[in-house]
């Protein structure tokens, strides 16, 4: 029996970070693994920056309220929930994505939090647990699954491996060329092809 | 964080095999656990009845077509997926419940399948793992998830005593009497008035 690992952002929903500094007009929040590999260092620096500007939670579901599912994901989710147990393993944050994930059919997902104040403040982060996306295909595999993974970027790597197959899906250049030996989808209909051959 | 377990017969769901029984008008099928405690027998003898009453899946499929998810099931289900991460943890089959789960939202669910020729006649069936539901808990609770677990019934017994806490959906009053210490919830508002009290 098969199981699916998706990651969420680039995979089903836009960059959450890039979107908000989009919408907040502060363009250091665009900032990713890819300038500050230290996630730990990169996560504060953002908590830090929406401190200064005193954006608060409801702020920032108020910048990102519009935001919509890439174009073809929520088609796409609502028939993989349908065709398989499916989980989204996603280094977000549950309050960040809660909001946008109802637009997808409120697909299980495996992710981190952040403590927040009374007033909204965002005092802090907390990792559910260190390379969460690679332990949890591993507890799968555990349970008896066959494991199909998909994911777009780095903090994907790890899973990807673990899974018994593996898509890229739109990767980088960079990425794609350093993982060469998996195939990539380019469309969320490429996507579903790829997935249904290997449950078939 | 948290993550919530179900059980679907008896929670969400009508007992599958008794529907079988009455929309085919064959009352062997009603037989349960609490009959016969061996699984395996059980399920053994009810592949036979089938076989026997030249019942295919598209047959099955055809008399549970119309079956309903109990009433509040619906709107307890969807508050439920955007309210926690949401396991259903059955030992139904794959190819029985696909149907029904659309009409409650697919959420994610761990189960069994069977083996069904291409005449889609019922050759075997296939459990994932023995005692998959308190092995599902563990794993759950190994990637740092506090578990939440309701169900109705024995073979729910070792994923209820798994998780970090349990609610009785339902049970019957042996059963209930059984487990003392449990605290029962009789309707679908009293169960997601335990559950939110738990995520608090």
């Amino acid at each position: 029996m098969h199981l699916v690992c998706l990651d969420l952002e680039g995979v089903l929903l836009p960059e959450f970070w890039i979107a908000v500094a989009e919408r907040t007009g502060i363009p250091e929040l665009r900032r990713t693994t890819r300038d500050e590999p230290d996630y730990d260092v990169l996560m504060r620096s953002r908590l830090d920056i929406l401190d200064k500007h005193s954006l608060t939670l409801p702020a920032i579901h108020e910048a990102i309220r519009d935001l919509e599912p890439l174009p073809g994901a929520v088609e796409f989710t609502q028939w993989l929930m349908g065709r398989a147990p499916l989980i989204i393993l996603s280094d977000t944050f549950t309050q960040f994505a809660g909001p946008l994930m109802a637009k997808l059919g409120n697909p299980t997902m495996f992710c981190h939090d952040l403590e927040i104040s009374e007033k909204g403040r965002i005092l802090n982060y907390r990792l559910r647990q260190q390379d969460q996306k690679r332990k949890a295909v591993e507890a799968f595999k555990s349970l008896n699954y066959k494991v199909i993974a998909a994911g777009d970027s780095y903090n994907d790597l790890s899973m990807l491996r673990a899974a018994d197959s593996a898509v890229l899906f739109r990767p980088t250049a960079a990425f794609a060329a350093a993982n060469a030996d998996l195939p990539v989808a380019s469309t969320h209909a490429e996507l579903k092809a790829a997935i249904e051959a290997r449950l078939a």
